[in-house]
Formats: C-alpha cells, sequence, structure tokens
C-alpha cells in the first residue's frame, strides 16, 4: 500500500495543532473502533482490513511536500516541525482480521497521544469500513449459493482502483473462491478466473467460429458464453457442437456461462441440453446483477447453476454501501490518570461504553460454538470455575447463567510503543480464520432475512460504569 | 495515479491470448462506451475520471514481475512477449470531463486493435463509472442545497482511499465548495475545511473550556461543534460565551457546527440565540447522515442552515453505488473494411447502436441552452442553413424540427496512434465546464425528482442501419 499519512481529515490537524498550543498533545488517550450497526440486515460482520491498517500506520510519516502544502494551508511552524518527526508511537490492541464481530464490540483500540491517537482515525475507518462491509457481503452470498462456488467479478463497477483491488480481497476473505481481477489475483495470491466477453462471440463472422476459435486456444479449459445471440436456439447447440468436436479430440469441455434473461428458465433448458448431448458434467456459471436474494430465489426455482459470478451487488455492497465504523474516545489522561469518557446523545444506541476495555467471546464447553459476548474492562478476570451470568443492557432482567464454558479474549496485541507486533497472515490464513469463525455461529445467526440477534452484554463492572457515567451527566 | 496495468480482468487476456492465436489481433475495432441509466433518478450524468483514464493509457505497460506472474498462471511464451513490448496504439475520442451526458451516448469511442481495446475496457470502465457516479450525485446535492455551500465530508466511509481521493475530486467537480480530505486537497488544490470533533469536547474538563482552548489556537476563524452534550442547553450557550470573549479580544466568530439531532428545530432555536446575542453573521452549518432529499426536506422545513457537510451518501452514492457504464464493439475490421456490428438482446433497451458514432448537441440559437442531442455515424454533416427534423427512435411520429439552432460535436481527440493529445485540465476549469454544462439545461432536467427525459435521438442514417441489422439478426 502507498504511503497514505495525508489521507486524514482536515479537522485532525486542526484538532492536533489545537492540542500542541493547549499543552495536551501529551496527554493519553483511548480510542474504541466500533460500528453500531451490522451491514445488508447481516446478523454479524467479518472485519477485514487489518492488513492494511498495519501498513499504514508502519508507512505513517510527512515527506516536505506534505509539509509545504500544510504551511500553505495555513499550519504554523511549530506544529509542523512536530509533523516533521511524526511516527506513530502508541499501542493499539484489535481483533485478528477475519474475526466475526457484532455492534458495539471495540474491533480496534488505540492508546496513544491525543496528537497521534487524532490524526489516524479517518484512514483507519476508510480501511477498515470498507473491507469489512465486503467480507461480509460476500459470506452472505456465499450463505445464499449454500456451498457452490461464488466469483467476484466487480472491477469495472467498483469505486475506483483500490475498491476493486481491495474489495476483491475481502470477498475471498468472506468466501469467495476467485477473483476476474487480475491486479487483485497477483497482489494477494487469490485464484483467477475468466473466459471470454460477447465482443469474443460478435468479433467472428458467426458464434459456431467463435466458439471454435476459443476450443483452439483453450481445449483443457473451454467454457463458452452461450448469451451472445440467442441462449436456447444458438448459444447452447453451437456449445454442444464445438464439445462434440472437442471430445473427438480427446479433451473434455468445461461447460457454460450465461449472463442475462431468465437464469431460471434458461439454466433448467441448457442442463437438459447438455444432459442430454452427453455432458452432465459440464458446468453452468451465471452472472448478471446477482446479489444474495436474487440467488436464493433462483435457488429456490430449481435453477440449475453450479456457480456464479458476482459484479456490481458484490463489490459496492449495493444495498448497504457502508459500514458505519466509528472511533470514539473512551478514556483520557487526567493528572496521569486515564479516565473513562462518554458520549452522551439523545438517542441511547449512540451512547458509547466508557473506559479502557477488551471483548471476551462464550463459547460452548467444546468451544466450537460461540454463545455469547461480553465487553469488560481491561482488568476484569472471569473465575472459570464458578458459573457465569450475563444480562442485558437494557432489559436487565433478561439473564442468562453458563455453567459449562470456554472463553477467549479477542482483541490481541496489533502495535507496542509504535512497533507492530502483529504477525501478518497470508490472505489465505485470513480466509481460514473467517470460515471457521463463521462455522462457530449458529445457522439462526447467519440466516439472510432477519437474522438472530447474536448477544453482546456489558460485564457487571462496566454496566455501572457507564449508568453512573449517563446518571452524572444527566444531573449536570 | 499508479501504474494499473494488471488491473484488467483475467478474461480479458484469455481473449487476447485467442485472438494471437487466431491471427486477429491486429484487427481494428471500434468499442462505445456508454450507459443506458442516469444514477439517482437523476436527468443528466456528469462524466469524470477521464483525467484518470488519460494516466492510465499513458502508464500502460507490463513489468517483468507482472509477465512472470502471468506465465504462472498459465499464459503462454508467444503471448507474453507481445505483452513485454505492449504499449497503447490507438485512437480514442471522447467528451472532455465535466460534460453532461445521457444514456446511450458515446462518451468515448476507442478505435485500435483487438488485443488493445480489449485489455482496457475493465480499467477505463471502473475509472469512468466511479467518478462520474460521484459527480452526478454531488451535482443532485448541491441542487437540493439552492446554492449554499456543501462540503465533501465521506473519507472515513469512502470505499477504500482511492474512492476517497478520486470521490472527492468528483464531489468538486460536480459543485462541493471545498472536502475535508487532506490527500485530496492537496494532490487536486481543492479547498479543504475542517474544524473539530466531539473527542476534541470530550478531552478537556468542559465543553466551554474546550471551546476556549479553540478559540485562542482559531481566534480568526472560530467555528464551534455545539452537539457534544446538549446543542440548546449547553453547546450554544457557551459557543455565545466564547464568541462574546472573542470579539472583546476584536475577533469575528464564524459560527456553529451540529451534527446530530432534529436539524429543522435545532437549527431554528440556534439560529434565533445567535441572532439574540448579536450574531447574525454566524453561520450554521449543519452534517448528519445528509444526502440530497434530507437537505430538500430542511430547506422546506425552513431549517436556518447555511451550509451542508456531508459524508457517507455522497461519497458512496448511498443510494445507487454504481453508474453501470458499458463498453460495447460498434465496428471492427472484416476483410481490411470496418463493418457495424450490433449486440441483440431480448430487452430492446440493451441493444446496442452500431457504426463508428458521433455525439451532436443541438442548442437554441444563442448557444446557451441545450435541446436535444443527435448520435450519428462519423462521416455525416448536417446542413445547418436547413431546418433539422430529429425523431423518436422507438416511436418514430414524435418528431421535433428546429429551424434557429447552433451545433456542437461532443466528441473531442483524445489519443491518436496512442499518443495523447487531450490537454489536461485543472480540476478548477473541469469544474468549471461541469457547472457551464449544467447552466445549459433547463431546470426540468435537473430536478430531483421525475426529471424530464432529454431528448437523445438518432440520425436517420444510424436509425435505418440499426433497424436494418436488427431485421437481419432476427431472420438468421
Amino acid at each position: 500500500m502507498r504511503n497514505l499519512s495525508m489521507m486524514t481529515d482536515f479537522y485532525q490537524l486542526s484538532m492536533m495543532q489545537g492540542y500542541l498550543d493547549s499543552g495536551l498533545n501529551d496527554d493519553q488517550v483511548v480510542f474504541d473502533l466500533f460500528f453500531r450497526k451490522n451491514p445488508c440486515n447481516s446478523g454479524f460482520t467479518i472485519i477485514a482490513g487489518v492488513d492494511s491498517v498495519i501498513d499504514y500506520l508502519e508507512n505513517l510519516h510527512f515527506s516536505e511536500e506534505d509539509l509545504h502544502y500544510l504551511r500553505e494551508v495555513g499550519f504554523r511552524k511549530e506544529f509542523l516541525d512536530k509533523l516533521k518527526q511524526f511516527r506513530f508511537s502508541g499501542d493499539i490492541d484489535g481483533v485478528p482480521e477475519g474475526t466475526v464481530m457484532f455492534p458495539h464490540e471495540p474491533v480496534m483500540r488505540v492508546k496513544a497521544n491525543c496528537f497521534e491517537a487524532q490524526l489516524i482515525e479517518s484512514s483507519i475507518l476508510n480501511l477498515i469500513n470498507y473491507q469489512s462491509l465486503i467480507a461480509t457481503k460476500a459470506a452472505r452470498i456465499c450463505e445464499a449459493a449454500q456451498g457452490d462456488a461464488v466469483f467476484e467479478f466487480g472491477l469495472r463497477r467498483a469505486q475506483g482502483p483500490d475498491a476493486a483491488v481491495l474489495g476483491s480481497r475481502a470477498a475471498y476473505v468472506g468466501g469467495c473462491v476467485a477473483t476476474s481481477n487480475v491486479m487483485a489475483g497477483r497482489k494477494f495470491d487469490i485464484p483467477v478466473v475468466g473466459t471470454h466477453a460477447h465482443s469474443w462471440v460478435q468479433k467472428f463472422d458467426s458464434e459456431l467460429e467463435s466458439f471454435r476459435a476459443y476450443a483452439k486456444t483453450y481445449p483443457d479449459k473451454c467454457l463458452l458464453l452461450v448469451d451472445t445471440y440467442n441462449t436456447l436456439k444458438s448459444g447452447v447447440p453451437n456449445a454442444i457442437t464445438v464439445f462434440n468436436e472437442l471430445r473427438a479430440k480427446g479433451y473434455e469441455p468445461k461447460g457454460i456461462r450465461i449472463d442475462s434473461g431468465d437464469l431460471a428458465y434458461l439454466t433448467k433448458m441448457a442442463r437438459k441440453m447438455l444432459d442430454d448431448a452427453g455432458y452432465p458434467n459440464a458446468t453452468i456459471v451465471a452472472s448478471s446483477d446477482l446479489d444474495e436474494d436474487k440467488i436464493h430465489s433462483l435457488k429456490m426455482q430449481g435453477a440449475r447453476i453450479d456457480s456464479w459470478g458476482v459484479g456490481t451487488n458484490l463489490i459496492t455492497s449495493s444495498n448497504c454501501p457502508a459500514l458505519g465504523g466509528v472511533y470514539k474516545l473512551a478514556a483520557a489522561e487526567h493528572n496521569g490518570e486515564l479516565e473513562p469518557k462518554i458520549k452522551i446523545s439523545d438517542n441511547p444506541e449512540k451512547i458509547t461504553n466508557p473506559g479502557f476495555k477488551k471483548v471476551t467471546r462464550i463459547y460452548d464447553e467444546s468451544g466450537l460454538f460461540s454463545l455469547a459476548d461480553l465487553i469488560m474492562l481491561d482488568d476484569e478476570v472471569i473465575d472459570e470455575s464458578q458459573p457465569l451470568t450475563i444480562f442485558h443492557p437494557v432489559y436487565t432482567w433478561k439473564t442468562k447463567t453458563f455453567r459449562r464454558y470456554a472463553l477467549k479474549e479477542l482483541m490481541v496485541p496489533f502495535f507496542r510503543k509504535g512497533k507492530s507486533v502483529y504477525e501478518k497472515q497470508t490472505v489465505q490464513q485470513v480466509r481460514n480464520h473467517a470460515q471457521l469463525e463463521l462455522d462457530s455461529l449458529w445457522p439462526e445467526y447467519k440466516r439472510l432475512q432477519l437474522p438472530q440477534i447474536y448477544k453482546v452484554d456489558l460485564s457487571e463492572k462496566l454496566w455501572k460504569l457507564k449508568q453512573d457515567m449517563m446518571h452524572q451527566y444527566k444531573n449536570n
């Protein structure tokens, strides 16, 4: 990733100069990155983008040209001298990339001085929000495809080059098996796929001639796009003609792709034609403005589709194109001590959880299924030899007691004193982790429509701290 | 812009190798880039991204590492040797960045050999689709704001770094007056704005103390965020206290920003409080999940907002996060001649316009208002001394005759024999062009809801060619 140091909101720099003026720039603060709502009606969110965040922080510095520009837009010399030496020197903890998370849980926790913690907000949010969104969308689409292969085909509609490339990576993390994007394939070692477009067919004097030419170049991986003129009257019959010619030469054809029309009807008819012609193993790939709802509907209609190419609706998460991750002050140094901080709002959903916190996941005894999460203060310890009772943070009479359970703290160290201590993962490792995380969720949480709400409770100590602080502000 | 040569769909490379095998790689072809639908219920689309496309094409080449990767994924030596020498050598015409365009009109026309024309499809679409989408969305938001300043604040929710930076540029082209994104500001010389966040207020022991500290650092541009605790009971009164202190020192405060709550009510009350306190010139900036519909509604409610900060819904074009631009074969060399090509579909909207074409805009005599557009074959000439009659391409009895009019061909040369011949524009020039283009549209085309449909007709010659080709395919 290229240097993104200047990719910050102007107000971060305004505040930094202000902190310097006020002598607060070295005060330690704690910010939590979290989101308030799963995207796309999902029951969960897969966190992605951690790798980009670590690259960003390791590269963070300002060039002479950057400082020159900042001088021009009005920043003062004393501040720019500080920026010149700027390196990130704080501590960050966060959940490993590919972890399944839920609303209000800290996904990342930044403990640094005001100056540094403020600067990095905008870029960290940018990198985590988009990539987590696409990983989650991909997981939903793969869920709808019920184990069929899903290919990411969104390059041409992605919101710019980074969205295409980082989105392709996130889609792979979320469960896609391959991408059409060669740059993403090369950069992250993701399998790449693709055959030919309508223009290939149009370029030749006839569809049959174009199929023969394709089969000549790719005899061992012949997958033909059959909807340029007329899928059932021309495309599939011509494909079968070429498949017969290939088989006569000792090659087994791969199958066909259909990119338009009534996919339920066309794939059922095409399947029958291929079967009758002796090609029961020829696969049918479908693409055409697909998303999880259309795939679900096609499955319900008995469409005969073996794999799915998904473009626009995946790479932009079209029905919900932003994950609303935020970065909120949770604690700040006061006379040398970290004091919890809270943001009050008329909207109870928007009141933040104060203090220096962690997240603990409660699993069943086998450690295979996650049962609930607990947001706690960092110094709290659960006695695992005792039953554990948790309660709903609003409807506090709703309690649940676990007698046999296993616990896992979700955040791990990313940075200590500005040095990355996180072992970088390959995309394959991140994808494997995400798949295990998804496997640990009961199907009810992964349902496409109206998923069950996963329990995220507060420890009693955190809950009391929050109540006290809310009452205190109310009485002020 | 960094090198994007590998940012292509895998099938482009598959087809290129196939064209080489079939001896067709040097055949000339013509592709049109166009879209079928304006985004976001808009009556028009502002084209943006041309600058990025020109950079992309000028940089186009494959490194040894690229070729090594392509060898690993199965491409053959003969093909890779061709790629090693690859440079774009074709002709491209297109509309200048900032031009207002309509469905089915060629926005860009690529004439090159098969090999080159195919490769560049994916990246060109990626760059034009997103940036045109955001320029158009910004124009709608600015239309709703009725001349008030609109700031682009979307960095943290943009779909990756490029979306943030290129989206910020596109938003400025579409009419925004500034951005919060420092990288975009520096890169494209766009005005940058920003004051402070809630965290600034939280960091201090009291809101008043935080406002005083801000005013101390920025006495001449003091704009305070007043909704951290309670906008009307605490934020605005504390702001007024600090404004009084500033004025006593000879500084005039800038105003306040409100980022949550009922913006209609809060801004009306805040306006009254500021006016009563002697600050009728203090501006009120609003932000909080705004889009063109919310701004329109706030205007209708008489909200007292002077400028608008728009984030997520602008930078992702949230209600329509993709412009569906396509790139379709319009002509191909056959025995040394360019033959028109058509793509047939059951859906009449999806049938392409064949041939080597151009677009002519018909203006009123003054040249100030655009009246209709005509898609024509490239060699057609209109006799401007005669009345001009155009007709609807489907309801052909719908005709319109212009007696006094002015004409303009919209496409200009971008590349000739692979060399850029397009004079690069500054962002300010592009923005000025877009604003003139918008000014040339009657308000009925710019209406937010159900805009009038702008007339885009085919010349008689093109219409007949298309009819003939459709009948020919139908009878085959």
